[in-house]
This record gives structure tokens, C-alpha cells and sequence, in this order.
């Protein structure tokens, strides 16, 4: 097989799974080629990835050794991605009745999914996440996103306890509109002690969040964080301190029709890596 | 720029945006080399692609000319994955008081998720879809999944009328378990006279994906697929016939444990492409 034939295979590979280890010995035997010219391959789409800021390759040694594709994000695209967001969202015939904005055709996107996914990705890509958590309807695509990158499976928090779930655990909060909720978990569905990762779509007071936090608790479970396409600039403070925001909204006014969103705190977030 | 470092931003390029048509002169442009370098390297692309039943590009000539990558999937794959849900699905385990089958945990892998939404936009690749519908909570994952490799957005029927969505239609409708139900799609979510493709993870009597078909009705869209991950050989017919269904379900009996999961009609579904 002839090397350029060989790297379109091997990237492929690579970035249909990422963060998965692919043993060296197996893709050398199905390439049918030294495991010499396969890390030479492989240096060249390192060396693309890094140069393009699309992600990296980790190579691990030994028998069960292998190589894993780490997906990355240019700072560039995530601070443009983030100010075209920001764009999109204020857009005035957003504004529903009661002041809400209406953001669920953005939250369907493919492109914007991906983009998003990919940023929280890359930066909760140190937090060793083993699953992704979200409360039903409207995070849960963002979460699967997210999750897709992370190659974790995603778990999604349930509004009332359906049957086809068995055993669960509900715990009642007060949401933003100062309602009390009731929220389910059924048991099977993560295994205790995991470290979770919490993505949503909105977060006004954090009340949501902090219940799907208190929700680990009884799961023995570790959040190692929380992200959200978007908060508010309003209530400070929140009843959650330690989230990522990519977009904040900071006025939405049903009179004069203006809407104020501006970028998060997506960029200062990131605290393990830092070549990003 | 050598040609292999070319060619992995090329794959990048191209099998993170399928279907969407991307500019050749753009393409050369940034990769900073002749248009003939570049259709080369996309006729290697193209190549690998096809020799391994992965996808396919398809040119476009012209000013506004492009190529865009279509995902496949070869058929010993989809058989392959398929047999394995088969086996997961049988496990007893899964089998839940009032004889229901627990299936989250599967429709939450990342895993899972791709191959199941790569073999519904391969099977519906020539359906000409501009959205996925889904209804929420549990098929929204696999609709997700679908709507990246077809490169359109998810729109999601809810089972209540969510303030924060606007003015929505709001239709009744007789669910398996026989009892009335409600299900909402917001105005703005969908223009009138869309092509959808309905995604869903299980079909019983199919009232529900009926429901979500007399739904589009009021959207003067069209259906032009409905993909289940898994259907029940029991009650025929169903009310709706035209359906692709990944996995059935023959037989879940309490007493005895036994759960019966066989291979859907997936195979014999593809209509306009037969390159599989």
C-alpha cells in the first residue's frame, strides 16, 4: 500500500475515535506494513494536528502500547465560533413571550454541535471525564456532543421517573423559576464512584446544576465539571461557582427588543493543558 | 506542503463535514497548492474510501463546483454491529419489572451512537432529508448521531409545551401502552414543506412514530424516512409500514428470562444506492 493511501486510512482511524487506544501491532497488520513506516505516518499527522491546532496524537509504549488521537480546537476558532454565537443569539425575533430566547434551532445545528462539543472537549480534556451528565430535552445534544469527543457515554437525567428505566433515584430542587422540580436517576445507569462530567444548555441561578450535583452525591459519584452553552449575567452569585460558560446573557428586554450576549469564561477555563 | 501532510488536512477536512460541499478553489487556496495537486490527492482520498466501503466523494464542477464527502459504511460492518446489539439486547439483565427492556445504557455509548447513525444515513442517504425528527427523551442520542452524518439539524418533539420554545401545535395521540398523550412541536422549529426523517428508539405499535408523521402533516412537511434502533415483531401491523428497523424484539418473558433480539429490515431498506 502506498503511503499517501496508508495516511488517508490512518487518519480516518484516528479521527472517527477519538481518545481511543489503537494498538500499534493490530493497525500495522491490517495496513500490512512495518511498524516503522506506521510511526512515520503517524509523525506526519502529529505534526498536521499540532501545526493546525486540531488536536494532538498520544503514544503509549510497551506490549499493550498504542496511539490515541486527542481532538483539539484552535483558540482562534473557538473565540470566533463563540462571537458568531453571540451574534446569532441576539437576534431580537429570539425574544418569546415572558422574556425567554428562543435558542433551540441554534442547539440543533450539526455544525454548531460539533463546534461546541469539541470546545467542551477540549477543555475539560484533563478532568478525566468517564461520563457525561445532562437533565432532559434540550442539553442533552450538546451533551452527546461533548461526549462523542470525549469518548464517554452520556447519561441523561430524567424530569419524572419513567418505568422502562427501573429503580431510580428522584430528589426534589427549585429551578430558576422558583418551582419545585423533581429530577430521576435510574439506579443502573451510572456505576458508583465515576467521575462525571455535567453539560447543559442554560444556567440562570444554577439551580438545575447544583441538583444534578447533590444527584452525584448520592451516586457517590466526583463532578469534575460543569459547562453550558449559555448563563446569565444575573443572579450573582450562583448556587454553583465553578462552571464554564461559552456564551453569557446579560440583558434580554421584551420592550426595546434588546438582547446583550457576550463570550464566557470558555478561555480562562482550561486549567490542565495550556497549548491550546 | 508534501503531498502526506496535504492529504491528512484534506481527510480532516473533509470527514468532519459530510455532505457539505466544500469550495475546491478554497480548498487550494488555503492548502497553498495547484488545483491538479489537489485533485489527486482527492482521487487518492476517493480511493480509500470506496476500497473500503467507508464513503464516497462526489465532485461538483463548475464556478460554484466542490466536493463533499458522503459517508458509507460497508455492509459486513453494519451486519457485524448489528449481531452485537442483537447479543447485548438478550442479555436477561436488562429485562425490567412489567416485562420492559432496559436499552439507556447501549443508547448512550459514544460508540453505539456513531454506528447507529452512520448505518441510518447510509440507509437514508438518498432520501434527500433537511432535518432529523425525533421525540423526546431517549431517541434524541441516536437522532443527534443521525443529523451529523447528514449534516442537517435535530428537531425535537416534546411531550409537553415548554414555555420557552413560542407558539407551538400541539397534537393527541394513542401511545402502546393505550393511554392519550400529547406531544408539541414549536412553530419556528421546522419551515413549512421540509423533507424530515423520523429517528426513534423504539417502535411497538408505532403510534407514536404515527403521531410524529400526522404531526409533519401540520408542518406541510414531508416524511421521507422512519429509522428505529429497535421495533417488536408483535402487534402487525404496526400503524405505520414503512419503517427501517435496526433490531427486533420477538419475545421478553419475566418468568422465564428469555429475551429474543433479531436483526431489523436495515439490509434490504436502501433504495437508491446499492454500492453498499
Amino acid at each position: 500500500m502506498r503511503r499517501s493511501e496508508r495516511i488517508v486510512r490512518l487518519t480516518q482511524t484516528l479521527l472517527e475515535q477519538p481518545y481511543r487506544l489503537l494498538s500499534l501491532t493490530e493497525m500495522a497488520e491490517k495496513l500490512g506494513s512495518a511498524k516503522s513506516s506506521l510511526s512515520e505516518d503517524l509523525a506526519i499527522i502529529r505534526d498536521v494536528l499540532l501545526k493546525e491546532g486540531t488536536g494532538s496524537l498520544e503514544t503509549q509504549a510497551g506490549a499493550a502500547g498504542g496511539v490515541r488521537y486527542i481532538p483539539g480546537i484552535p483558540s482562534r476558532q473557538m473565540t470566533d465560533f463563540v462571537a458568531e454565537m453571540c451574534r446569532l443569539l441576539a437576534d431580537p425575533d429570539r425574544i418569546l413571550p415572558g422574556g425567554y430566547l428562543y435558542i433551540s434551532d441554534i442547539l440543533g445545528r450539526p455544525d454548531v454541535l460539533d463546534r461546541a462539543g469539541r470546545i467542551f472537549a477540549h477543555v475539560f480534556s484533563g478532568a478525566g471525564a468517564e461520563y457525561v451528565l445532562t437533565v432532559e430535552t434540550k442539553g442533552i445534544p450538546l451533551a452527546v456532543s461533548t461526549a462523542r469527543y470525549l469518548h464517554v457515554p452520556t447519561v441523561v437525567v430524567r424530569r419524572d421517573h419513567r418505568v422502562t428505566e427501573g429503580s431510580a433515584v428522584s430528589i426534589n430542587y427549585v429551578s430558576g423559576s422558583r418551582r419545585i422540580q423533581t429530577m430521576s436517576l435510574s439506579r443502573r445507569s451510572l456505576p458508583e464512584h465515576s467521575k462525571v462530567l455535567i453539560i447543559d444548555d442554560f444556567m440562570k441561578a444554577g439551580g438545575t446544576a447544583k441538583a444534578m450535583t447533590d444527584m452525584m452525591k448520592e451516586f457517590k459519584a466526583e463532578v469534575v465539571g460543569v459547562g453550558v452553552f449559555m448563563s446569565t449575567s444575573e443572579p450573582v452569585p450562583k448556587l454553583l461557582d465553578d462552571y464554564v460558560a461559552l456564551t453569557v446573557l446579560s440583558q434580554v428586554d421584551e420592550l426595546t427588543r434588546e438582547i446583550h450576549v457576550v463570550p464566557g469564561n470558555f478561555q480562562l477555563a482550561r486549567k490542565e493543558n495550556s497549548d491550546g
